[in-house]
């Protein structure tokens, strides 16, 4: 048995049964291992973004990892962005990376670069280069073990071709998942405290808080003391819909999300950091939080405890009653005329299947979405944790791999779907139920409100130019077809709404390319 | 003024006057200052890696630098794979990363990551983070000096929001560009005496030897003394065509190079560095150079020697009469009938215009295209240096810029072709006149041999699948003319003719999808 099998068979059992790759000479023995155990499924990508895209996707999904093979240095660096992205969702991710055979880096070949000091930037905890055959199966296994965390990361195990190749591979022994430990019984008494003193407070929930267990302790709290619920502006996932309480997520815009937060005297975290401000701005206070509130922390993401069972147990200590269901919402209403900003969220509302998974990255076209969905059917709603953009076309797909009796919904902005485009390839190959709406404003339109924002007075037309994505216009429908997938353009709610449906009835992905005016 | 146009002022005034950009907010400034220095052109790309492979397209038919305007650690991921290759091809590139304002870091905002460490795999000679607005227009005149060497190399400067917001700019002072400094005239007298000795000799060119003046000195050596001219397999830019020399690119398999160094005694290396094996193999060497073959350096690639005049000087020691026109060969005649990659490499070289700049990606499809192309009229050929795919769209969008007189064509692998085919929107927006021709076997194609080559026995159909590009075919007309360049596919040598004659005659760029069978 070569390394390579050894690695396949070692992730396999370690319940990794899932490579998106992107594969080059050097992991061409990974690649012919594939066949020797069947249990390993290869998605192939023609990006590497797509494949750490999609692997970030599937993790959040299913909450272990799937594995991502790439090739050497430049493989990495063009899969860099989407782990940026899922380094951020803190979601477990296993990255093989190959590089040349052992004793042939000396002789600086081509694709030869210092593979370790890019890793690093999103894997800053666990990057290993596997130097010997016999322990490719023990480095495999300590990788999946160390992507689970508590907290889970982004593991990266660089695999030397002839790491690979050569013979006398071992199985990994697999180590028992670290649980989360338990938050300290005295910081839950104290916080229990803070509640009951009635002084205005708010829960900032984040990361695994914001899954249906969370937001059931959290709606405890909020029914029964008057807890605000609010949640990190982009979370990684968060469970929503019908009866779940919907807490109010940050807003992007720093002077709204010190409007939001004034009202507090109390913010306690749960699986969140303190809120800052996504860029500086001058004049502006990187810092969210008035200095009339003060901060106190369940949970720190780092700390990989479990918020979840935290959050229960202070319900418990402020005796609120079990969870009731949220009082239900209206049904919304299927909208006409005008495609906009506003008809495309009421659009989606009104037709999000049940227990859909939204990959939101619709920027500021996505301005209504929150809102006109928090009373559709059951759903989880994913979002672009880093800020890195070109990630919500990948994560459909690592979505749909992982849950492939759910319909995804990418809702997805025009300029950073160029990112990643490749993507809808890959949903063609492997059948997945992808429905990607492309609002498409034909500009950079973020930007064009951000050079208002960081001040940039007297703004002429050669920089306007570089935010435009007119001239040439981009021909949505003509790319998906390229790639493989079925696609419509759209120009007014009624079109999109039976789009939408019409996509959900199919299987297989789609594309529509909605026409949205800019709604800035 | 602020810093962002003391930057930009100080770029210009060094000569760096075109800067391809994909930027974000924290780059508003920089955007927005355009507008204030008339002379700086900004290229905008949908992807980084198109920007820093332009700006490599651009340095390499240009001589000097452009600048690339990145977005913070992701953008520099993005343009990581390029920026490798233009490491590798030793070209001047002044990188600019926009980065969070310097109070902010502590924060840890979504963006934030460590660029430093990611820069040093493509900058690993001089990566510097701007603190202080009136140092600002120092940092990027120093940025630009030490980009150019010599010898060349990718130089990275982090530039903080707020160090380029802030009042107080001041114009960088230039320094004078260091020159090549001469080879060691013992050198050159005793390779003069292993020349005159008549064992067999190779003259093994790279780097800026391969320019005009450097194979005409070459030619001399090869006239008087029958030096065997040998180039590097992938090379920067090579002057081709008419009545230059044509070297003998060393075959990029390495039981095909071993046998193509096996006549000589000795190999003078000229801006080149000593062959090796492009990726290892089981069993094979990764020198490529046979133990009975000397290696001498005239002068090695990181040295920075003026390598052109030490040729010429070489040239002069053995007592070589002045260069004289190699002989010219046949006019290549026009091909016909089914497209393969011969009548593919025909039909280029039957009609390759006078001063045409060739970017060649095409992988395996152009295995005959430099034996067809070697008497074409005189052109520049520009190859992927640093073997990160995804480079020869992007390239050619630099030298179009960089020659807006020449016709650029870019011979295009599919596969290749999709890591960076938004460059053809830029292409389109910018009006240069670029010839793509996509090579579409649809596969991994040289993947399907590497496969063999390593030995990877046992090859099942999951593994094949991962070097396959049908299940969907791709549609390469579709996604051209979805980013606005017109677009044909051909199936025959006599359409492709056709086809290429039309592009050559219109301004603007035009692709043409090429069936071609896979060679192996």
């Amino acid at each position: 048995m070569n390394g390579a099998r050894s690695l396949i068979r070692t992730l396999v059992a370690a319940g990794v049964d899932t490579c998106f790759m992107n594969p080059g000479t050097s992991e061409m023995h990974f690649v012919a291992a594939l066949d020797d155990v069947p249990d390993m499924r290869g998605v192939l990508a023609l990006f590497e973004g797509v494949a750490t895209g999609a692997a970030d996707g599937y993790a959040r999904m299913r909450g272990t990892p799937a594995a991502v093979l790439l090739h050497l240095g430049p493989g990495l660096g063009n899969g860099l962005a989407n782990l940026h992205n899922a380094r951020k969702a803190r979601v477990p991710v296993v990255v093989i990376v190959g590089d040349h055979a052992l004793h042939h880096l000396q002789y600086d070949a081509p694709l030869t670069s210092d593979i370790e000091t890019v890793a690093r930037n999103v894997s800053p905890g666990w990057v290993h280069r596997s130097t010997s055959t016999v322990d490719l199966g023990r480095d495999a296994a300590a990788a999946v073990a160390a992507s689970m965390g508590p907290p889970p990361q982004v593991a990266t195990l660089i695999l030397p071709a002839d790491v690979s190749w050569t013979d006398g591979g071992v199985d990994g022994e697999l180590t028992v998942p670290k649980a989360r430990a338990a938050v300290d019984p005295d910081v839950i008494e104290r916080l229990a405290r803070v509640i009951r003193s009635g002084e205005p407070t708010a829960l900032f929930l984040g990361g695994v808080a914001l899954g249906e267990r969370g937001l059931r302790a959290a709606g405890r709290l909020a029914d029964a003391a008057g807890v605000k619920l609010m949640a990190e502006t982009f979370p990684t996932r968060i469970e929503r819909g019908a009866e779940l309480h919907e807490p109010t997520r940050l807003s992007y815009l720093g002077d709204f999300a010190v409007m939001q937060l004034q009202p507090f005297q109390h913010l306690v975290l749960a699986d969140a950091t303190s809120p800052v401000s996504f860029f500086a701005y001058p004049g502006k206070e990187s810092d969210l939080v008035p200095s009339t509130c003060e901060v106190h922390e369940l949970a720190a993401p780092s700390a990989g405890l479990d918020v979840v069972a935290a959050l229960e147990q202070l319900a418990d200590a402020i005796g609120a009653p079990p969870a009731v269901d949220a009082p239900a919402g209206a049904v919304p209403e299927r909208p006409t005329g005008a495609l906009t900003a506003q008809t495309m969220a009421a659009a989606v509302a009104a037709t999000l299947p049940e227990g859909a998974i939204v990959s939101d990255e619709a920027q500021t076209s996505g301005l209504f979405l929150a809102g006109a969905t928090a009373d559709a059917p059951r759903h989880s709603w994913l979002c672009l944790t880093g800020g890195s953009i070109g990630q919500g076309m990948p994560v459909a797909i690592g979505a749909a791999v992982a849950c492939s009796d759910r319909r995804v919904l990418n809702l997805q902005a025009d300029g950073s779907a160029l990112y990643t485009l490749q993507s809808l390839w890959t949903q063609s190959r492997e059948g997945l139920d992808v429905t990607t709406v492309i609002c498409n404003n034909r500009s950079y339109s973020v930007l064009n409100m951000e050079l208002q924002r960081v001040g940039a007075d007297a703004v002429g037309p050669k920089a306007l130019d570089m935010l435009d994505l007119h001239r040439p216009d981009i021909d949505f429908v003509s790319l998906a077809q390229g790639l493989g997938v079925p696609a419509v353009r759209v120009d007014t709610a009624e079109d999109l709404t039976r789009e939408l449906e019409r996509s959900y009835a199919e299987s297989g992905p789609r594309l529509i390319e909605a026409m949205i005016p800019p709604v800035m």
